[in-house]
């Protein structure tokens, strides 16, 4: 990096070119990131045009956007005909309408169609995530007719490690991996050595689901069909990869109460980081009404014994904390498949039971700190322990339970992590602890 | 699953056994995952020898581990032989000393002694992740010879895609990919083809910077080499798919206050649940004492104006909900390589100006339900509502702040979330509060 800010200092470009050919384009694309919109530019045109396309296709949406207003239409146009197919539409998706359409002016008829087509897939489906560069195979090649057609049509393909045997009519009848392919007698024919028993997607599955299934099979690529069980594209576990971390950064957002977005935080706008977490905050905010309530209900319990108040923070908060960390629980098992709705009974019993050791445990060390260290009289200590002890089981338990609710009623379960159930459990603690207080202190 | 038990049930053993073939073995894994120890045993045993490792290998750590208590050692042995390379150590790893001591017994003494060295690589690190079922290359082979050469020796190997050209030291010399080999001309030399500027990683390289390797170069396999550059193994893409999930995991533990644990939610152990939770409740109960004891300073400001106890709670949870978003977004980008340590005047400047504009509009909100709504005196509401706004603007930027801080200290920025984040905050809440009602309502 900073070396490269040296060469373009010192106007040494020769120098710079020669070096950025040792580099790989997925570090050049970082260095991009850093550089002023000038240094931008400069770097990226001295990059041989080959060069060029691959570093174009390392950077992120954001780059991508501010290099397509630097460079010129002509210059877009010749760039985002060389990209692969998927790495195109990703382009185009996240460009103004107005700018593709000039971009694709001068394209044929058939592959303008070919790309609107693709533009028109619900975005997180399959459609939109496959590309149309596979290989594709006839059964009645042999291994070594197949091989040929690979090494002819190979080159411009996504991957050539999985291939895709299709009838005349597009659809798709098997697929074969290039290992297998390979380690086969050269005479065999490939209706006897494709799988004919795979896993297919339709171009309306969601990404999410998508993502579970390379995980569960381990596979590197995956056949997209129409209705008509018709080849249309593959997706390939790169793209996974990308799907994994969105779908995992979308459910860290949602647990911390905030819209879901796409864009990177560093790169936002302050209007709309603002969109994103003002709505959340306020509707907390104004369901936290119902706590002032109750303390206004149970405003004589505590002016006649103030001391209660100075515990009634620490008690909520033990609550949320018990709360989250149930809840993040079973969200993070539903995520990752390893909990269904029918096990809510399970869960309900082993949160009952961690719930009363944790609980038993933070109370006889909340009671010693209170009436030993901090000498308030024994039935303060003893109605602030009580409580705790069963905010504990209430926080547990319903943190347990709210997710596997969600998902009964086709929420995502991760909008009830903390926020939420801090909110409802606030209530609940606020009434148990002023009631039982009511009951041991006799007000 | 349902067909599965009725054929069970009716002991159509012949029929399950041909059913069972036409099954994926991640469905039959999946499958087994549901039965009762007498079936799972009946079932697995159903299998055809290949298939019943395929099935073994698909088995989560857990259901490996119950398996190898039904079966008895020699049963155990011949799967154990069977595995792959990475398969076998994952689970050896996993099962007590004394049974791989048992299982290892038999084996030849070179494997041992290899077998050993895998296990002793550190948990998390590029060893105990590799698989040592590579292809090698020498750089002298034409392409035929290279083709020929994984002919040969391709069928017991993790991957054939990616083939490693190594010295007679085993030093590695280059890479390249098998696209690459099938459609050179078949007399170019590998050593014109392969690439020299690769990627490769020492055994002792965290999982979680493998992660990022993959996700930076898209990459379906790295090699490993040691000290002196030798070739001792790969990594392939779907491991790194766990390991992604894996480390997803660790983070979404630790900002919920959890001790992260490899073991499923579901299938732990109600004493093992305490311990993960325990811990950070007690630290976080006990922090909690702060905002006490500030209570106790402010009695008399509370006691002569106890309407302010109503507002406690909706500040408290406000801040904790504003600060959980901005720690949130801030550490999620850190994870994802998307912040820098040096961004932190960047995030700061940006969490001041959302910060202003969130604080603003709750504040507006809030003083017309106070005064409007709920009519409270005006000096209440306006006490409430500039409190809030700078509670706004501390949780936000201090909760932007806080997981840099973290990593600057070279801790895990996760642990700065919403837990430790809240109880920092609600310190810091109740002084201002407490401050600004004593100079507003003249107390």
């Amino acid at each position: 990096m900073h070396q490269i800010l040296e060469m373009i200092e010192n106007k040494e470009y020769k120098k710079l070119h020669q070096k950025l050919q040792t580099m790989k384009p997925a570090d050049i694309a970082e260095i991009l990131h850093n550089l002023s919109d000038k240094n931008f530019l400069l770097v990226f045109r001295l990059l041989p045009k080959d060069f060029a396309i691959e570093v174009f296709s390392s950077m992120d949406s954001n780059e991508q956007a501010k290099l397509s207003k630097l460079i010129n239409i002509d210059e877009l146009r010749e760039l985002v005909k060389e990209l692969n197919f998927d790495d195109k539409i990703d382009f185009l998706e996240e460009i103004p309408a107005q700018l593709v359409k000039r971009i694709l002016q001068n394209c044929q008829e058939q592959e303008r169609t070919l790309i609107n087509q693709f533009l028109n897939y619900p975005e997180y489906s399959a459609g939109s995530l496959m590309t149309i560069e596979f290989v594709d195979l006839k059964k009645e090649m042999t291994v070594k007719e197949a091989i040929d057609h690979i090494r002819k049509t190979g080159f411009k393909k996504e991957t050539i490690y999985t291939c895709y045997v299709i009838d005349a009519f597009r659809k798709l009848e098997g697929i074969i991996s290039l290992k297998d392919i390979i380690l086969a007698d050269k005479n065999k024919k490939i209706k006897d050595l494709m799988e004919k028993d795979f896993i297919s997607i339709t171009t309306t599955e969601d990404q999410e689901e998508i993502a579970e299934i390379f995980k569960k099979y381990d596979l590197l690529a995956v056949p997209v069909v129409d209705l008509e069980n018709r080849l249309v594209g593959i997706i390939t576990v790169d793209d996974i990869i990308d799907v994994i971390e969105e779908e995992n950064t979308e459910d860290f957002h949602k647990m911390a109460a905030l819209q879901p977005t796409e864009k990177e935080y560093i790169n936002s706008e302050v209007f709309s980081l603002v969109k994103q977490r003002l709505p959340w905050l306020a509707i907390l905010m104004i369901s936290a009404t119902f706590t002032g309530s109750i303390i206004e209900k149970f405003e004589s319990v505590l002016s006649k014994v103030t001391a209660l108040t100075v515990f009634m923070p620490m008690l909520m908060g033990t609550g949320g904390n018990a709360g989250s960390q149930s809840s993040t629980l079973v969200i993070r098992s539903i995520a990752l498949g390893e909990v269904e709705c029918e096990d809510i009974l399970k869960i309900l019993w082993k949160e009952f039971r961690v719930s009363l050791l944790v609980g038993v445990s933070l109370a006889i060390v909340n009671f010693a700190r209170i009436f030993f260290i901090e000498n308030y009289s024994i039935l303060i200590a003893l109605a602030v322990s009580i409580t705790l002890f069963i905010t504990i089981i209430l926080a547990e338990m319903i943190g347990g339970a709210l997710p596997i609710l969600a998902k009964l009623l086709r929420l995502d379960p991760a909008i009830m992590a903390s926020p939420v159930l801090t909110t409802i459990l606030d209530t609940l603690v606020l009434v148990t602890y002023f009631s039982i207080s009511k009951i041991i202190l006799n007000i």
